[in-house]
């Protein structure tokens, strides 16, 4: 099932030439005949064929010939739920058919179709489910991605999407982040006692699930339909005590002062915002936050309010883009659909998509200094592709123009 | 290059067992543990397991075990402009850069601009730059495709272009309807003399490349921005002189008159439509005309006025989906796509969305009875569906569950 593991891998090692590359994911530095050395996983040097040290003229070295193409660096989703159960199709055709969210809640459907098909899977059985998700990720060059739990919501079923996760990223050729969501929605079991919940979160899943290495980041929910600000603090608080960064889903559908609070923990992001004010703003670009917008869902859901481009523009806030990969509000496997969506919808330029994806998406989960830019001394994470031009990387849908992935120094797909 | 030669196809004859199918794209009319009998590339017999006539109980038969999965009619995408030259990526950049409409014209961008590429790209060219965009189609199972020609708007460019559509349809495993749209825009050569040009469509293009064998249909883009009522009509003469069939852009940005010019030559089809009269689809219902929906164009262009779906289906007029492939409007491959954009964006429901690229494509391209259905007698074109549901279609996007083609009898991809 697998069909891309590490271990199938070839080294990438050697002199990668003829390329035209965008060390930092921006159109507008761009080197044109340029090489990219890779010794022993990791790029050795880069720039144009002009300037090669001689070191690096031994003809004895393995010598890739781009043909002109780009490279840019390897992808990065920084905002999913990749892992989960069943799927909600049947609620899809339901809802077009003319079905009330009533009649769909009486029927099972809703969040908690997904809670009860995730926890009700074995490990090896979301790994599976999973696993297809991941593979059309890849095969469009995503190299490091983010993993939310959220659909446990309780010790057991949480673990076991953070194992599947941590699993994911030791069968594939990508590097895993995962981010526990355990305040992702209210299990209905809790119902009414949502305090209480948020206890269990934060007194004995967060601790106990982070004590088994499962845990990288810590996520909250935070609106009307989720968690409150006070709600959200706490968690936030027990993510600290355990020196763990945070991040938050905010001003989705409502300002209710998620990213107020999350500022004030130096939140590595925020993600949605389409209702983030100018104050929220000024706050993010004080405590340092990236702003992680979703074109997927706000396209699944036909959200008309947008987030505010201008005003992150205006305050210097890096921008990401992500999938949201979540089968109810964004039930897409397409990273490279997020940034045609995010240039049609959203009006954002080119480069802001491809950074979006490249070195804002590693800031929005704090591994800007290793993943996200073409480097000398980094890991060799790139993807050569059959574009003439980067603008076709948000202008084309439903075409992959993905030639090769190198990801950790090793080629993962397509040919030299 | 064309990786899915027909020529490396395997026969499919035998029996498909362990199936669900759709014969007609409907999912609520289904065959649950259905049988699918393929005989010299024919379906000889289908229905379910339980009434499978003695002659097909040969063991010596080969046997494809389906494993419950799902099979449709081999997708239609019955309107394209597939073939050109170049593409418009670095326009879509300038655009959202904030270049305005006449700083792009002022730079070569528009229309002329794919006009200009595909005039000067050879034939082996233009099949190479088309043949790609083809391969994305049929990865999602696409089996009948209609390309049409209007970027040349000369004899030697249409010609060339229509020579191509003609070539992709014998290099791979895929039946290309070709349809002639001189009049698709005005030439710039003929800047100010659109009559002279409309002379020359009907005098000499039309007939000269139908005496090549190259046309299918007629196509004309009715449109301020495009060819009057009056234009379109002598263009209509012309095909009808010929007895060619007839279709039409119309209504997309205004309604001039088009859809009821079309109906009076008994279009095969009108397409886009956003701007459509009730008094235009009871015209429509008395032609038998097809309304074939383009939500590609609607999302990229980003238009809000919506095609009137209620009246289409008040008058129970057939709908078809198409990805409207073009560098400018539309630049997509991916017919699910479609699928899923006309569901979200327009209320689709799911089994209108399989039928607009099965039963009802079919009939937009006037091949109702040869292609659309799964049906004893016809030629084996179908779709083995990895998904657990059908809505999964319409549902996923950037996911593609096409497990195996079968298309004119052969094994056209993935496993038996
Ligand atoms: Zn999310
Ligand atoms: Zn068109």
């Amino acid at each position: 099932m697998p069909q891309n593991q590490v271990n199938s891998a070839r080294s990438a090692d050697g002199i990668w030439h003829n390329a035209r590359i965008v060390p930092a994911g921006n159109p507008d530095h761009t080197i044109v005949d340029a090489v990219i050395v890779v010794r022993d996983g990791v790029i050795a040097w880069l720039g144009s064929e002009a300037s090669l040290p001689a070191e690096f003229s031994d003809p004895a070295l393995p010598r890739h010939d781009v043909g002109g193409r780009w490279i840019t660096p390897g992808l990065i989703d920084c905002h999913t739920h990749l892992v989960y159960g069943g799927n909600r199709a049947d609620e899809f055709a339901l809802r077009l058919a003319g079905a009330s969210y009533e009649e769909i809640a009486r029927r099972g459907g809703g969040i908690v179709s997904t809670v009860r098909a995730t926890r009700l899977a074995d490990e090896d059985s979301l790994f599976e489910q999973s696993a297809g998700r991941l593979e059309a990720l890849l095969a469009e060059g995503v190299t490091t991605i983010e993993i939310k739990s959220g659909y446990g919501l309780d010790l057991d079923g949480e673990r076991k999407m953070l194992r599947v996760a941590r699993r994911l990223g030791q069968h594939y050729p990508v590097t895993v982040y995962t981010t526990f969501l355990g305040a992702h929605a209210l299990p209905p079991e809790y119902l009414g006692r949502a305090d209480e919940y948020i206890a269990l979160v934060c007194d004995i899943m967060l601790p106990t699930l982070h004590g088994e290495g499962l845990v990288d980041a810590v996520d909250v929910f935070c609106e009307n339909i989720g968690f409150t600000v006070a709600q959200s603090e706490l968690v936030f608080n027990a993510a600290q005590r355990l020196g763990l960064p945070i991040k938050m889903h905010a001003e989705q559908l409502s300002n209710i002062g998620g990213t107020q609070l999350a500022t004030r923990f130096n939140a590595l992001s925020v993600d949605h915002l389409e209702h983030l004010t100018e104050a929220d703003v000024i706050a993010m670009q004080r405590s340092g936050t990236v702003a992680v917008l979703l074109p997927g869902a706000y396209y699944f859901i036909r959200e008309t309010k947008q987030p505010p481009l201008d005003l992150l523009r205006r305050h210097g806030i890096p921008m990401a883009l992500a999938t949201d990969s979540n089968p109810g509000t964004s039930p897409t496997t397409s990273l490279l659909l997020m940034s045609n969506m995010a240039c049609t919808l959203f009006r954002m330029t080119v480069a802001e998509s491809l950074q979006g994806v490249t070195v804002h998406a590693a800031q929005a989960i704090g591994q800007g200094a290793r993943h996200g830019l073409l480097e000398a001394g980094r890991a060799a994470d790139f993807v050569v592709w059959s574009v003439d031009s980067l603008a076709e990387l948000a202008y084309w849908s439903g075409l992959n123009p993905c030639r090769t992935v190198v990801r950790g120094g090793s080629i993962t797909r397509g040919q030299p």
